[in-house]
């Protein structure tokens, strides 16, 4: 199962903006990050190109528009150097390299800082959330994507083959990364939506004990993926109402559109767990309705039979005194056993007629 | 059993602003769209007309107001050309054609697009939204409704014989298609609560296993209307706010008008809600309450008949040993018969006592 | 039972402001409306004197003071006279013959339009919501009460004897009105306060299955009152705010007043809706005890009695090959009757002390 | 128990101001009123001697500064005498009289009025509230107390003996006796916060059925005390907010100190709803572990007692047709009883074994 | 377990600002109160002396930067004697004494208090809050922290080392000990969620009566910590927002970077909130599958053999008038014995037959 907090934090006390290198137990895990650069000349974008981060062009406001994505954490002398050609704020670097951030954007004097997360399922259908953080500065944009996962291939192509919008200004470029990051939520909840109807029919069914344990499951996720939403969604809102300044009217409108797809979101989010709660009510009470069957089912049978087992035992009694007129003298009598029969089929049918008229079956 | 979540999404990072094609299913079941248009000549409406979209009239400030209800969804390439004439924003015409957008109002330099949802039960009873589109730019209105479902059968007459209002400006047409498109919205409410009504019948009278169904397919569809109803309100509160230079102080009037309906009808959502919460509660505590009645019948039965069945065990026993005058003396006694019977009726008697005093029954 | 929605409606898509005529079967329920007119003049009140409606005088801003309370619905033509008389608004006319409106203000260029609900117990018990509607208009105030019940009892006694406030304005009157509407709550919730505290003795002395029934009863009613209250205090609060050029310092003071009525009410509601949510748990763990205390009774008895009748089966059993000296031997021995007697009791002391050890009993 | 709802209220209609006399009942409870003055002459309080209300001095802004605290319930026609002669209007009046007020504060044109509950453990623990109004105009204080509860009397020891602030201002004076009213719920939070821990330790280790009144009774008194609370800490932070003219700066730093308190207070009352919602839980939960102990033990016991007693009933069968091979020939067998002792001994084992499998114990 | 109710009040009444002599009792436990000086001196940070209260400089704005760190409770006239000489207020000298503070920040005229809370666990993983004051006034730096821990270990190194940024200025300094504060709930988070994991898997696998102690012990301490943590964001708040005169920019950039992480930490008390309780859920669910489980156990062992255990009474009775044709003639038939094992196993398969289409097992 996926841990619900990952935040690598140093010590308290220990000075904020301190760089922490990676254990090289993560740094195996990651691999080394890979620079991928694509520059904007004579109105096209070039091919991303692998460049080692020595080659990254300095940020400047009138220069030529680049894309640098940055796949994979950096190690901390590679982000400190990034950081110094573009102007990415040392507490920016701090939070790249720590991950686990909550999504927020930070406005520095030139740049502006936006920290998402990417939710993804793996094959168990585990969720995990990976950082990206995207930085605008002059006619520069950094993408830094922690872990494997490359959200911007089908963007990359677009890109490449300069279908939709033009791109060519840096806010329309960071528009198009956001809405590509934003987008990565939908087949995740998409599953998600089909897993509570799956299990919706499983409840209303066949309820099992390990239904619980898929519920409980499902609704870990729903903790995790409203956690990260609401903040994005919060992000996202800033970005259109504080730093307004940063996009043309154009951009802006559709960025009004990732806002609407966040809120639509949320909404989604907010419904399942109606839902999910609705389902865990629904398990709860069928488990009640069907221990009241059983029950039902053992005080009937009880309340026949032990009566009967009763009766049958009295005559198994052996008083046999041949002197006492009172010793069971039922046995001896000519009509003794059918009568015994027909007490004990009153008996039962008694019983079962009370339980008809109390409605127990 | 509907689907929560009905939005078709591109793939993440698809340029926004595409307009996809309709799978040849969903074109099959959806059917041609037809385009039916009503124009305002001298004073009095036309009646509607069916025409194809190439006939549609350009939109202008100033010319003749006319309104076109494209039943069904356009095909891409009707849509685009529609666009063209009318001016409707791609990221619109999108929307419309992906369907299952939460209720918003975009305001677009000359244009006004409003996204709703129609609910309605089918003959199953199941809850079903399907997608109004209003736009208003200069002097037409177009309404685009998805599904077969025509939410303005009882507008288009009211249109025709001109009863109610004159409708001679864009605003009072909007307002009027509004107006019908949000009171759809009380027959269905009206169904769920006199369901809810039932259903109370139901449980406190005689609660079955498949009322356990019933409640959560109701609190399900009570789901699915207040995602829809909330930002329904959203929207007309929007118009009155943002937009009100669109609207004449008497439309203003009138669409505070229907602010109130939605209030009102998000109240009773509301409402139900805590009466299906309570429903539960009822249903719990009533599956509690027999449970305690049957495990007390078990216990009585049991407690009584138990030590009666020991008893009689007691003297089937077969120890007979001449010699022994310890061979269960009992069974040769003069009076043993009558005396264990006695004994049997006092244990009975004395454990049905026992229960009174505690209340039991 | 009452019903929680009551909005007559009209199809969606009729023209607003159509007026709905009454089925004949609510007309003979409601009876015909009364229309009691009372004057100011020379500084005094008049008796109110039923009139018929086109007796009306017609509104104006100067001219004499006067209330008119319509007591039961009026039929549409009756209306829309007095509508033109006195400037009652086409919407807010349909809003009071269509009854079952949320609370609420209206302000139309020249009058001021109050919807109101007066909450009130049947002999059964059962909450009843009848609509008030006041209307201010220049000189003029109508009082419209849907239904047989009259608010304005104690009121026009008042009135009569020019006790307490003076009430020579319009503003003046209707802030009695209102005064008068709202207090109606007080003796319903005292009523409901009242069947919350019998409903705590009995849950916490001797809960029932009609308890619970009680308590839905009366969550239902908490759930009604509430839907009605909070729009109250919003109605009160929207007069002191929004129109607050209605009315003189004075009158502000004393409504003021009202609004901590509401407000008191409110507070009171959800205090409501906190105890009986507290009374439900309160029932449900009793219910709870109650089925713990039944299974450890049957436990016990049960965990004492089948070993026993075990072993007394087992000397019931017929093995009598004599040539075997494994053929119940022990049912020849001397003492072999007390010997099993003595391991049937230390069997049962045995069980008995282990139940006490676990503290069961 | 207390009553939840305590408001005496008029029949509806009756005018507002209107003074409602004591019923003798109440009268007789509450005692005649005491009024206690105390003046500050040449920069010192007088020790308070009772007056009777005709004495009391008429307030103006330049006089003597002077406190005078009425303990107890003022006749109406001796709040009518006060209320002229310090300016206390009669709305305020009709509350005083009405007593169950909720806290809140009244600005009239020259004076201040507010009204606060004193909350109150009885010996028995019941919570009750007793209603303080504090009065502030011109240079004059009045405090009234309902009840026989004096909140000051701490407070007058201190003003005696001049410690701690100078008091020499009314609005010092004000801030002194709010803070003493406010502090008043410490002790009682305290109190209710032992308790708390101490039934956390009963459920924790013997819960029984008194428990749940327990904890009913605590929650009963969490939701009276926030019912006052709220508004305590509304009334605090409108004397900051709306009153701030009344009070010099050092003042009004004082009542910030007052204001933490209510906002720590409310936030203890709010942890301890939590905590008793948490042991309620726990409370569940342990019933349902015990319920589930009991059933286990129960089903083991019959479930390897009742094959063993149906197999000795078997060998207690009578067929005896010495014709047939088939009348029980194991009845004659020589190791037929050592072999059914297996057969038993098997069925107890395989039985044991398998519930050990199922982990049942 | 730790108390949540610490706060040491006054009785209601006595004057505020009275500072409050530890009892002999608590001073013990507290041990005396250190006094640590630093001082900067030449664009240095001295190393920290102990010093006693008399040495402590005068606060003036132009004088050296100094800050003491005053570790445990000073004794009330040392607080006093510091007070007058920093400009300490006598309000925030009582509020150092009596403990117990939730966080808030006060403003004086020259001066600024901060009060904070330091979370930890003890050995015994129980929760405590030990409180922290930190004081700004001209150029020096108070911080009170009562108890023994001291959270400024890792800080004190790193003033000394001068490593991470300068400090050489007093809202440097401040953020530099907020920093460190706000810090030290990370390892308690990190402490709290993997007790929460660990409990998932405890209570996925084999839960027992102890979860659930230990389960209202971690909600315990979210409650405890979310009382805690609320107002802290508050308080970094309020700085960045109400007193933003006293940063520079550059700092302010840093205080954001604070309320960020004390808003993801709020963030993550809220999910381990909600996942506290979907996990009391999944306990109460699979308690309640268990009971069906051993319920259901029950019922097929009861109707299994009751039934056979009364066929087998019944031929163990003894009828045996020879001269009646009824006295149990199939005892002396050929085919006796074996039929009644016939129609034994027939009712037992019947039985199995009718559970396994129940779907039972």
């Amino acid at each position: 199962m996926t841990r619900l907090f990952k935040k690598h934090y140093h010590p308290a006390g220990t000075a904020p903006g301190t760089l922490r290198e990676l254990s090289p137990d993560q740094a195996r895990q990651q691999g080394p990050a890979t620079f991928l650069l694509a520059r904007r000349e004579a109105g096209r974008w070039s091919e991303m190109q692998e460049i080692s981060v020595e080659e990254m062009p300095v940020a400047t406001a009138d220069g030529q528009l680049c894309w640098l994505h940055v796949q994979g954490l950096p190690r901390a002398e590679q982000l400190e150097w990034l950081g110094d050609r573009v102007g990415l704020h040392p507490l920016a670097q701090e939070d790249i390299l720590n991950g686990g951030q909550r999504p927020k954007v930070e406005r520095f004097e030139t740049s502006l800082v936006v920290f998402l997360g990417i939710p993804e399922l793996d094959e168990e259908g585990d969720l995990h959330l990976y950082q990206l953080t995207l930085f605008m500065g002059g006619n520069v944009i950094v993408s830094f994507m922690s872990g494997a996962l490359d959200p911007f291939v089908v963007f990359r192509r677009r890109l490449k083959e300069r279908g939709g919008r033009a791109l060519g200004e840096p806010d329309d470029l960071l528009y198009g990364l956001l809405d590509a990051a934003v987008d990565h939520a939908f087949p995740v909840l998409d599953s998600v939506g089909e897993r509570i109807e799956e299990m919706e029919v499983e409840i209303l069914n066949h309820p099992d004990s390990s239904t619980l344990e898929h519920l409980h499951g499902l609704k870990r996720e729903l903790i995790m993926l409203r956690r990260y939403l609401w903040p994005t969604r919060e992000v996202i809102n800033q970005l259109l109402r504080d730093h307004d300044d940063l996009f043309t009217p154009d951009t802006r409108l559709w960025m009004r559109d990732i806002y609407d797809h966040t809120v639509q979101v949320i909404d989604l989010v907010e419904s399942y767990r109606d839902m999910t709660a609705s389902l865990l009510d629904v398990y709860l009470s069928s488990m009640s309705h069907r221990l009241n069957e059983s029950m039902r089912t053992l005080t009937i049978i009880a309340t026949v039979f032990m009566p009967l087992t009763f009766i049958v035992g009295v005559y198994g009694m052996n008083f046999d005194n041949p002197a006492s007129p009172f010793a069971m003298p039922e046995l001896g009598w000519y009509w003794g056993y059918p009568m015994v029969w027909s007490v004990m089929i009153a008996v039962a049918i008694g019983m079962v007629v009370w339980f008809k008229r109390k409605r127990w079956f």
